[in-house]
Order: C-alpha cells, then sequence, then structure tokens
C-alpha cells in the first residue's frame, strides 16, 4: 500500500548529543528560525522535544541548496543529515543539543506556511483573539506546549495516585435532568421529547452521590462541568474539576487523603516538598484574621482586633462602633524599601475599603521613639506605645483601620486592603501556601428572594451539634464543608454529606424547596437514601485554576488548549453559531429574537 | 468539630484471613444475607471488597440481639467485633473470607433500607427500565461491581501505556461549532447570541488534527462523544472513545501502536496473551471471505469464490450470473454434534440470506462417498467431487451458495448466512480474535443524494496511487483508512489524514460541499493547513463496545454506570424533561409542540 511518501524522523529535536555525533538521522520539523551566515544556511528545526539546529553547508548540492532558500519560517520539514560537534565557538550549552548540529543532506518540506500573523517565538504577545482565532499557532509556543505539557503531568499525578490507592474512576452522565440551583444549567434539547431538555452537569454531585448508595466506596473522576454564567472575572462555559467520593468517612478522612494526593503530585509535577498538613482555619478566624475565606499566606500583614484599644481611645466614631457591637480591625503595613505611604497611596486604599463597604479607612503613621503623625494620630494620644506594640509596628510602618457594624463588611474591606498592601508592598513570597477553611455556615439569607439558601450547596451535613436547632436558628448552623485554598485562590470546596432522607428534606425546606418540588427535581436522590445509603463525603478541586496557579499564570484561559474568549466565544472555530433551520425543527424548537433582531 | 458518630472500618470487609484470628476489627458494609440457626444470627457483610461473616452468638447482650434482630436486607451497618476462626465444619473455601467470621460485640445501624425491588444477588433478572431506575441497587450487583471495575482497569491501563510512551493527554472542548456530518448534532443553545448553538462533539476529530497542527505530536484522550441518532441497537447518546493522534506517522506506526498497546492493556486486565501483530484484512478480501468489513474470525466458515464451477455447472441461474459479470459464492456449513440440516433450518437461513439481499440460496447435502443430495445437487451431477473438495466437505455437511449480480450483496447476504451459522451450531470459540480491515473504498455513492460521500470521514487521506483518478473515477479510490475489528465488532476507527489545504477542499468538492460552504464549516481546519501542518493520523477505539466484549455482555448498557434506556431516557432522573419557562427565555427559544400535544 501507497502513502505519501516522506521521511520519517529517526530522533526527535531534543535528544541529540555529543554521543550521537557521526550519526546519520532524520528529523521532522518545523522552522523556528532559518538564517545565512555567508554561504551557510542555518535552520533552527523545533519539534515538542526541542530545538536542532541544521546546517546547509556551502558545499551542499544545488538541489539542497534551492531547497533550503525556499524555507520560511513554520515551514514543515524532513531533515536527513549528519549529527556533528559544533566548533567551540558556536556551542550553546543553554541548549540541551547545543553541542551538536546536523549537517543537512536533503530537506524535504512537508509543508508550506503562510506568513505568521504573530511570531511563535516573539516577544511582543499578540492580543487574545489573535491567539484565539490562530491557536493552532499559538499551542506552538515554548509557554502554551510548556503549560499543556504541565497540565498533562498534573492530571496524570493525580491519577496515579487514585490508582494506587484502589478508587475506581467511573464515568458519570452529562445528559441529565436540569436541576440549576445556583449557577444555570446548559441545556440539550430533545428530538424525540418535543419540549423536553437535558441538562449539562455543573457538577457529577448527584451521580457521585448515587454511586455510594451503589456501593462503589472510593470514586474520583477528572470530570468536565458546565455553567451557563455571566461572562465576569476568569470563567469559561465548561472546566475540568477532579471530583471524588469516599463512603464511611468523617471529614478528616477526606482532608489528610488531599494532603497526602497533593503532597505526592506536586513533589512528582514540580519537585516541591508541601507541608504534610496543611494549616486549618476557621471560616471565623479566617474572616477575622485574613479578611476572606481563601486567605493568600504567601504573606502575613494579619488583621488585629481592635475594638479594645477603640474604646480606649478618644475617637467617637470607634467608640460609638463598638458601643453599637460593632467591629474595629486594624493591620500594619509594613516600611519596605522605596515603600512612600503618600496621601495618594492612603487614598487609593481608602477607594479599596469603600469598594468593600467600609465607610473609611483611618490611617495613623508610626514615627521613631513610638511616636504616631496624620491620620487618627490625635485621637491615640498617650496609647501610642499600646497601638505600635499591638503590632509590633516599627518606624515608617503605617496602621489602618476600619470600624464597622457590620462583622463581615468590617472584615472584608480590612481585607481587600490587606490584599492590596501584598501586592503592592511585594510582600508575597513564592511557592505554595496551602490551607483549609473549615467550619462555614451552612445557611446564608438571601435578601432578595427571603428565605435561607445552602451556603455551599443543599447536600452537605450540619455539624452535629445543629441538628436540634436548624430551624430555629439556620443562620447559627455550621456545616460539615472545607474548602481548600491555595495562594489565596479557593481550589476545593467539599463536605460530608447528608445521607439521612428526613435530613435532606429538612435542608430542602429550609431552602424554601417544598417536599412536592424536592421530590420533582431530586426524587432519585431522595429515592436511593431510601435504601441503605453509606455515610459518605467528598470533595472537587478545580484542575484549571490549580494549573493556572502551577504555571504562575492569571488566567485559566492559558491553561486550557481551547478556551472560549471573554465573550464566551471561540474566535477559531467561530461558535456558538447559526445552524440550519431543519436542525431546529427536528428539535421542536423556534428561535425568538429580540425586538431588535442581532447581527452577531 | 463534632460529626456524626459512627464506628469507623478498621478493614474491609474482603481481607480477612485465618491471620486475623483474635484481632479486634471495625467492618462498615451491607446486610447482604441474614438467617438465624437457632440462637446464633449469621450476617453476610458486604462491601465493594468482598463478603464477611458475622454472627452474633447466642452469649451476645440483649441490646446487640435486638439491633441484630432489627437488621434487614440491604441495611448499611457498622459491625465492631472480634475475628475467629470457622469451625471447620463450617468453612467456606469458595470465599476470600471463608475461613474466618466476625464474632460482633455492637452493631450500629447507620441506615435502613426499604422492601427491595429486586435481590440484589437473585438469580433472577430484573427488567430493564427497573434496573436503571433503582441503578444505585442495580450498582451493588456483583455483576455491576465487576464490570464497571473492568472498566476503570481497562481505561486505566489504556493510560498507563500512553502515559509511558510520551502521549500527552490533552482535553478539547466539548461546546464547539455544528458541522453536522453523517449523525446529527447534539445543539446547545446559547443565551448570550439569540439563534446561535453550539454543538456537543461526535467525536475531537478536527481538535485533535488542530492540535497536531499546534505541534503536540502525539496525543490521546478519553473523550466523551456525542450523537443525537435514532434509538436502533445497542447505541447511546454519549458514548466514551479513546481518541489518539500522532504526526509524522505513516498508516503502520499506528497499526504496531495500537498493537503494542492492546497487548500491554490486555495482558494486564485479563491476562490475556493477544498476537503480537494482528491479522491485516483488506476490505475487498474480508467482504469475499467473511461477508462483511467486521469478520468474527473465532471462526472459520470462510465463504468461496465459486464462478469457476458455477460456469461448469448446469445451473442456468448461476451460469447467466457469472455470464453476467455477476458472483457466485458459497460455503460449507459442517455437520456438528446434534446438528439436522432440516428443511426447517434451510428455510431459516435462506430468509437471513434473503433479509441481505439475495435472491435466494441454493444448497446441498453431502452424502458418503462424494454423493450430494437435495437442493440444487442435481445440477452438480458429475461435479461432486469437485465441489466438495472445493470445501473439503464432510459426510453430513451442507453446501450453500448464493449467486448475485451485484458483488456487495452476493458476499453480505453470505455473509450473514455465515454469521448466523456460526452462532447456530455453536462454532464460536473463546477469547478473543482481533484483525486489522485496511484498503477500504475512500468514497462511496449516496444513491438518495445523488452524490459521492465520503466512507469514513472527509479528513482520510487517499491513497497515493489514486491521487490522479480522484475526481474521474471516486469510486475506485483507496484511502489510507483502517478499522480494528474485535471478535466481529468493529471496534475502532482510523486514518492518515490529508494535511494538504487544495486536496481537502478536492475531497470536499467530490462530496459536494463547494469552497464556500467548506470554508462557512471547516474553515478554521482550512486555516490551520496553510500554515505547516504536519503529516498526521490516528485512531478512535469505542470503549463501551471493547469493555462489553470483555464482559462477555452483548449490552454496552452493561458496562455504562448510568445509561439511558432503549428509549433514549433516564429512568432514575427522569431526563430528558420539561424545564421551567424562564429557562427557555433566556435561551430565545420557544418549543413547538406537534399538533397532537405529547403527554411525554
Amino acid at each position: 500500500m501507497a502513502e505519501e511518501a516522506f521521511s520519517q524522523r529517526t530522533t526527535t529535536c531534543g535528544g541529540l548529543t555529543k554521543a550521537d555525533a557521526g550519526k546519520k538521522v532524520v528529523l521532522n520539523g518545523w522552522v523556528h528560525r532559518d538564517r545565512n551566515h555567508g554561504a551557510l544556511h542555518f535552520i533552527n528545526l523545533r519539534d515538542r522535544y526541542g530545538i536542532t539546529q541544521v546546517v546547509v553547508d556551502d558545499d551542499a548540492s544545488k538541489e539542497l541548496q534551492e531547497t533550503a532558500a525556499k524555507l520560511r519560517m513554520e515551514f514543515c520539514i524532513a531533515v536527513t543529515g549528519v549529527v556533528r560537534l559544533r566548533p567551540d565557538t558556536m556551542v550553546n550549552l543553554d541548549m540541551a543539543t547545543g553541542e551538536v548540529e546536523v549537517k543537512a543532506e536533503s530537506i524535504e518540506i512537508l509543508s508550506k506556511c503562510l506568513p505568521l500573523p504573530f511570531m511563535i517565538d516573539g516577544e511582543a504577545e499578540p492580543n487574545e483573539d489573535l491567539r484565539l482565532k490562530y491557536r493552532f499557532l499559538d499551542l506552538r509556543t515554548q509557554g502554551m506546549q510548556e503549560r499543556i505539557k504541565l497540565r498533562h503531568e498534573f492530571i496524570k499525578a493525580i491519577r496515579e495516585y487514585f490508582y494506587r490507592t484502589d478508587f475506581y474512576e467511573i464515568e458519570t452522565p452529562t445528559l441529565i435532568k436540569s436541576t440549576p440551583e445556583g449557577a444555570r444549567d446548559f441545556l440539550v434539547p430533545s428530538r424525540f421529547y418535543p419540549g423536553k431538555f437535558f441538562a449539562l452537569p455543573q457538577s457529577p454531585q448527584l451521580y457521585k452521590q448515587i454511586l455510594m448508595v451503589g456501593g462503589f466506596d472510593k470514586y474520583f473522576q477528572i470530570a468536565r462541568c458546565y455553567r451557563d454564567e455571566d461572562a465576569r472575572g476568569d470563567r469559561q462555559l465548561e472546566f475540568t474539576q477532579l471530583d471524588m467520593e469516599m463512603s464511611f468517612v468523617k471529614r478528616d478522612d477526606v482532608l489528610e487523603l488531599m494532603e497526602e494526593m497533593f503532597n505526592e503530585v506536586f513533589m512528582k509535577v514540580q519537585n516541591v516538598q508541601l507541608p504534610a498538613h496543611f494549616r486549618r482555619i476557621t471560616y471565623h478566624d479566617s474572616m477575622n484574621t485574613y479578611g476572606n475565606d481563601k486567605p493568600d499566606l504567601r504573606f502575613g500583614l494579619e488583621i488585629h482586633d481592635l475594638n479594645d484599644l477603640a474604646t480606649k481611645s478618644s475617637f467617637d466614631m470607634f467608640k460609638t462602633t463598638v458601643e453599637n457591637k460593632g467591629f474595629v480591625k486594624g493591620l500594619c503595613a509594613p516600611k519596605t524599601e522605596g515603600t512612600n505611604f503618600s496621601r495618594k497611596v492612603i487614598d487609593a486604599l481608602q477607594d479599596t475599603a469603600k469598594i468593600y463597604g467600609a465607610k473609611g479607612l483611618a490611617w495613623a503613621k508610626v514615627g521613631a521613639d513610638n511616636k504616631l503623625s496624620g491620620g487618627v494620630s490625635k485621637f491615640f494620644v498617650g496609647m501610642e506605645e499600646e497601638l505600635i506594640n499591638e503590632f509590633d509596628a516599627k518606624e515608617g510602618d503605617l496602621i489602618l483601620m476600619i470600624a464597622q457594624e457590620d462583622w463581615k463588611k468590617c472584615c472584608t474591606s480590612m481585607g481587600a486592603v490587606r490584599s492590596k498592601l501584598g501586592k503592592d508592598l511585594d510582600l508575597i513570597k513564592e511557592g505554595y501556601e496551602f490551607c483549609w477553611i473549615i467550619d462555614f455556615p451552612l445557611f446564608e439569607f438571601n435578601e432578595d428572594e427571603n428565605h435561607w439558601e445552602a451556603a455551599h450547596h443543599m447536600f452537605s451535613m450540619p455539624q452535629a451539634q445543629y441538628l436540634d436547632t436548624l430551624e430555629s436558628d439556620p443562620g447559627s448552623v455550621k456545616g460539615d464543608l472545607y474548602d481548600l485554598v491555595l495562594n489565596g485562590y479557593e481550589c476545593a470546596s467539599g463536605s460530608i454529606r447528608i445521607h439521612d432522607v428526613e435530613l435532606q428534606k429538612k435542608i430542602f425546606r429550609i431552602c424554601n424547596i417544598d417536599d412536592a418540588t424536592a421530590q420533582e427535581k431530586f426524587g432519585f436522590l431522595l429515592d436511593a437514601f431510601k435504601f441503605g445509603p453509606p455515610p459518605h463525603g467528598g470533595i472537587a478541586p478545580g484542575i484549571d485554576r490549580m494549573v493556572m496557579i502551577m504555571a504562575q499564570q492569571t488566567s485559566i484561559k492559558e491553561v486550557i488548549a481551547f478556551p472560549k474568549n471573554t465573550a464566551a466565544c471561540s474566535p477559531m472555530d467561530d461558535s456558538p453559531s447559526f445552524v440550519e433551520q431543519d436542525q431546529l425543527e427536528e428539535l421542536h424548537l423556534k428561535a425568538i429574537f429580540p425586538e431588535k433582531k442581532s447581527d452577531k
């Protein structure tokens, strides 16, 4: 059987060393760079494995010289030639193959390349839509090559851990019943059943719980999930999570397994030794100390409770806040090299605090000899040392304080200031700082809809001591919930689940879902709970975000081969797109265009 | 932090042996069986790992006895007790744990179970919809436990092979552009763009080709795929395939890699040694010899070409067929124990042949001393020995022949008879018979639409010797196509792909897709081919079907945790289902019900 003939590689562009000198080889790859030095023609040939220098010598045949002259950037070629040592002056120890080159004997052009819309090894990063439209070129860049490899290795290491520890990877369905809670479901119209729809899963939550009822005990899956959310921040319509669940476990079993797993994975993938156990911080303490529930522990700047000091001060606003059961909190921004706590800097911090609900941001500069100056320092006359000692503050530091009657607002606005200072003062250390946030409230009150709703999701177990006061005092109930936080990002959310049908119904009712609606939406889970469900719990780390952090990126698009853009479109294949009318008719659907018919 | 208290297992129900006698253990699991022998109460406790016998002795506390009395099938319980040897007469060597039992000291009921809709270890298999509605119970059966484990181990072994051989697993998007070819796409309405839709992928085909253009070289993915096909046979709306693609390869590279991979996987998972290389049969030979392109090689019954013999016979119908450039083919059904080639049996074979387009099925019985009798034997007078020698037939065998002017019909109708005989005569040996079918035609003529279309898909490379006659004689063009067949099932389909934009456009045009339409639908692939695409090829084995074969099942539903039923519904979660009106409004859609409004 004949095939289109071309010379197939005998090795890759990443592997040749001095030991190969004299060998005849074939390389396949792309023209990465291409330059003439007098009669010599140098080609940097690139593939997934590396770059090898190919030389067309001045003694090359006319045919070879002519072919070489035709080469342009990113032509795909096959080179047959002999490996030889580079002259000493040409050795490049920065390249794995930098001690050798291949003297070309023949070059075949496997395919040509139009002029590039952007350079593959360019310094200047093209704009995002150009990168996404030409993703096939963008994927050739060193950055994308490394990140896709990292993603592969991260998921591989996760799988190897779960393989070894006797978990089964079980595929759950992705055409499921629509039970929208929280985010919107993507719907998939049914052709057989007019007016009926499947939904794409927001997570395999209910199915993994059913697997526990089905006796599968230790389950995991690298699962594609879908949320039809408004485009904001760094979101994708589809994303990937490590979904896992275990039967007969308590909270600490899940936490310890995750710690062991990430220890193994980070060692394998990044050669980084994580602590055997991650810090555990209660939701309450995290809010109090870091001003949010996903603290970045790569820097300190802890928030202090200043109610006592505030009461003793002469600042009426502070005193009144405390009298009204409110909170005064503060932190101390350290003077670092180049720091200048100018009015402008302080104004910017105040703006940040106000976005998160603070009425103001009080400040005082620490001077020599336990002096305070500026801002609210006059209200702390006689108490300077006490305030300075509270923070162990040094000359040049800036003490910042917020008074707020609402605890959460006080925490979050102080937390926003902390986060900004961490970045602005360059306080963030390199490395990975994991922690667990535990003891979350189970419910939060939805002011708009005037009822309680699940803070996490409705399948999480309340902690045992709150079982009697679930209905009388939902706001105080803590759940068997846990989040894994890495470098200030929430990376995983999990819980011990409810497995009691009556308790589950009670939770539904508290969340304003009556029994009939619960049965209609979640009947299969409630039914399953009637047939000997085991105690179970799990967690679901987000793959995209964790790889993003490991790759030191700030957008998950950088670690996804074919992401959508911020407008939720794919510039490459131009999806979403209009479809044939008969496709819609078969699905029993009619598109209703808004009054002003969109061109998009 | 308090959690609901229960005694957590210290070991599983599958692991206790004589060596554990005297140890205090906790087991968690389900009451598999439960029986009283006088004052003794025996509980077979089951988990994913096995079954352990628990005994409540007659000296048990009143509390323990009362708890034990409350137990029913499939209650989920925790048992604390001491391992002891069973009395010699009670040892059960069929059970891994059959030499020991656990003397219960306490039993906690973790959850109760309603009366079961069917028995977990029942002999009688409940009907399919009942099994799917109560899938959480069906999953507890030994069969489902074993098959889901097998599926996990099969996919795990595949991944381990690709991990070791330096492939990257790369996730391709599942919200893509709709480019329906062949099967229908599932559509996903866009909320942001009225009237626009994403499609769910029928396969990652175009994206994996783009990954090759992107330089990723060796890619694989265990990929979820979707086809909105009419419910027929053993199909699912969503299915899983091993998708793989390599750059710089020729056909045999792909075939040999697959052979090596399946050798490793079948050894790991089933301890079966496959041949290092699988037989390669051309499409033409497979049709001629087995009557289809997915031959079951677990039995012989090869089809013979009888044109020469037919010409020499006195059977006008045979002679005319050959004169008209037609075909006469036959096979010899062996007499096996209990075989009776009665009129009724022959009639049934004739019916089978006719379904596949044969006008009739001629037959003759082989008697003693090279005699033929019955059927068309009178037309072979004087040629008996020649006909019998053709098949090396024995006394009692039945020779069956079909004459047809259409080659394909002649082959397939004879092939249908062959398949039926293989089953009916119990000729099928145990084991795995892989083969490659190669040299497929690239195009087939669509009579309904009166144009050529791709036999496989439009991205497959024509074999080089046909490049000049592509347009003048599409019907004779063979492609660089290959199917992997296992035990009569097509398990994988693959090809070397086109990577030349002009050739790709030519193929589109032959398939009646003009340049403008091609650009509209497949522009991103055509664009990618303008930027130095590498030669590449791949294959995509179907996971569901292969696991089904390994599990000796005849339906893929048996190897999928949560399949849809034959009506494309999930009886468990009752999907597809109606959704809220505001969900549709947000998607700019209106459901159009057929005139007689369906209740479903």
